[in-house]
């Protein structure tokens, strides 16, 4: 059952949230290019939500992703369609096109447990403007069953086209992953699933894997691994290893030739010890990142200390 | 059963073939050191290879380890048991004490499927002399089952200890590793099983958390994962994720501040394309090798053509 998985490349959505989504337009249309000619079936071009409901000063074209722009810098739609994400209150309504004149041909709410009737909302409008859905439930890690069930009620119901599991704090294991697919599987069996993991662990590649062999149809990279803190499932991976003849490795491969050493000496990603510090403990990788842009960065029995003294968890922040 | 693992810690061992064991005298006490205070069962402290039969020109402790050397260095054994693997055809029996005039607790013996009743020679040699043994079959992905099934015959009359199920490219998956681990199991259940991963498609820390799910108790792994090529599976990863109340992960963390992010500046190993390409074609990585010393190190798109052509296959080495 291998070859009915689908791939979104979200390394310019997740990767943005290291380097403030400072990419240039030949970066992104090079990674088009290669993704279509890849065979990646989907890629995550940014954030679609609004500037005004952000006070954003300065624009910022793949977090605040605008259809004529994007018609501009991709005029021929190639292979792979093209995603975005959006936040609970960061939508402007009036920003969104019906599908068939905007380029984006899917849409997906991340969101909190608490805010799955919010999402579920605006996931009923992408829908009725004709775009594919997804409700991508962050933390997941944390989210006790009993919420989980009360929510999926609101799901079943709904009509969004796909529903995450994202492990947010790169804090799941293999085993943890069979156990979540079995029981989304469960209770929302009239939904195909997706799977969004993080590398705090170096199990993102793992995790996904063994997410696609229990069933799961949409499987989040990035290319070389881009992505916040530890990164995510790396896209050279998942085309190298899935048995599906459309997928072809060296396109990926000339996209991390070309752009990701380069980036990779400017931005910082992957397996980190801070950061396999605060997916061991699920925790948010927030205090990990603030410590690698201290001087203190490579003080890593000093963190372990810092982050599992007793005093951490009184912290008055939530995720 | 997560608590009846045990690690053997390769750092020094697996590590030297990239760095040709230039390894202080400090570090490996520290090592020893942060090995035993983590908690961690085994250290694999080099090879005990013998110099005349390698011809060697030089001294080079932790290749051609020699007992009153150990002795002088780490006059004091701590929890952690000592190590050594030796490659078939290349030790002397002159050099081998008895185990109890060793500080050595344990003899490892690397073989190809083909050289196992040699392999299982020595095994008995040093099982008579007092040692815990193993047997390192490499290449697993490569042999054929008929070859497997006769060498088992030979190894299940053996004292040896432990077998190893050895991923010597990198290239096996979870799904591979449990395959291989219930077919061990079934052609000599009267053996302990270990495992030995390398980490070129990032699942060397997944693959061997799927080994101990289901029954294999010897893990190899090295500190940051240094090891040959894409390395091995990281210490501080079993260390933190396996439950055992006897595990400290801050000891490693120690060990990874005060050397490992140097070493890793001065040495290459880890998740890097030419050794996840290898893997991914269940090559040795010596190719790879061989390309990231030269000036092509990172041209991935050439390096893919290279090894994927037709002609590559026609290469006159054996493994």
């Amino acid at each position: 059952m291998e070859h009915i998985g689908k791939i979104i490349d979200c390394t310019i959505r997740d990767g943005g949230l290291i380097n403030n989504w400072d990419f240039s337009v030949e970066f992104v249309q090079d990674l088009y290019d290669g993704l279509s000619a890849a065979g990646v079936e989907y890629m995550e071009i940014g954030y679609k939500n609004s500037p005004k409901l952000l006070n954003a000063t300065e624009p910022n074209p793949w977090r605040f992703l605008d259809d004529n722009f994007l018609k501009e810098i991709l005029p021929e739609k190639k292979f792979t369609k093209l995603s975005a994400l959006v936040d609970i209150g960061r939508v402007d309504p009036d920003d969104i096109l019906p599908r068939e004149q905007s380029p984006l041909d899917m849409i997906r709410v991340a969101c909190y447990i608490r805010e799955v009737d919010k999402g579920l909302e605006l996931v009923q409008m992408f829908h009725d403007l004709g775009y594919e859905t997804s409700l991508n439930i962050m933390a997941l890690s944390s989210v006790p069953e009993n919420q989980l069930i009360e929510a999926f009620k609101l799901v079943k119901e709904s009509p969004v086209d796909v529903v995450y599991i994202v492990d947010s704090f790169g804090s799941l294991d293999p085993a943890d992953v069979e156990h979540q697919v079995k029981k989304f599987k469960e209770m929302i069996p009239n939904k195909q699933l997706g799977i969004h993991t993080h590398n705090n662990m170096q199990l993102a590649f793992a995790n996904t894997l063994t997410a696609m062999r229990n069933g799961v149809t949409f499987l989040d990279s990035s290319v070389y691994g881009m992505g916040r803190a530890a990164g995510n499932c790396n896209t050279e991976l998942l085309v190298t290893h899935i048995q599906k003849p459309s997928y072809e490795l060296k396109p990926v491969l000339g996209v991390i030739e070309k752009h990701m050493l380069e980036m990779r000496q400017k931005w910082e990603w992957g397996y980190i010890i801070p950061y396999m510090i605060s997916g061991t403990i699920n925790e948010h990788p927030r205090v990990a990142m603030a410590y690698r842009a201290s001087e203190d960065r490579d003080q890593y029995v000093n963190f372990y200390d810092k982050v599992t003294s007793p005093e951490a968890s009184l912290a008055p922040e939530s995720n």
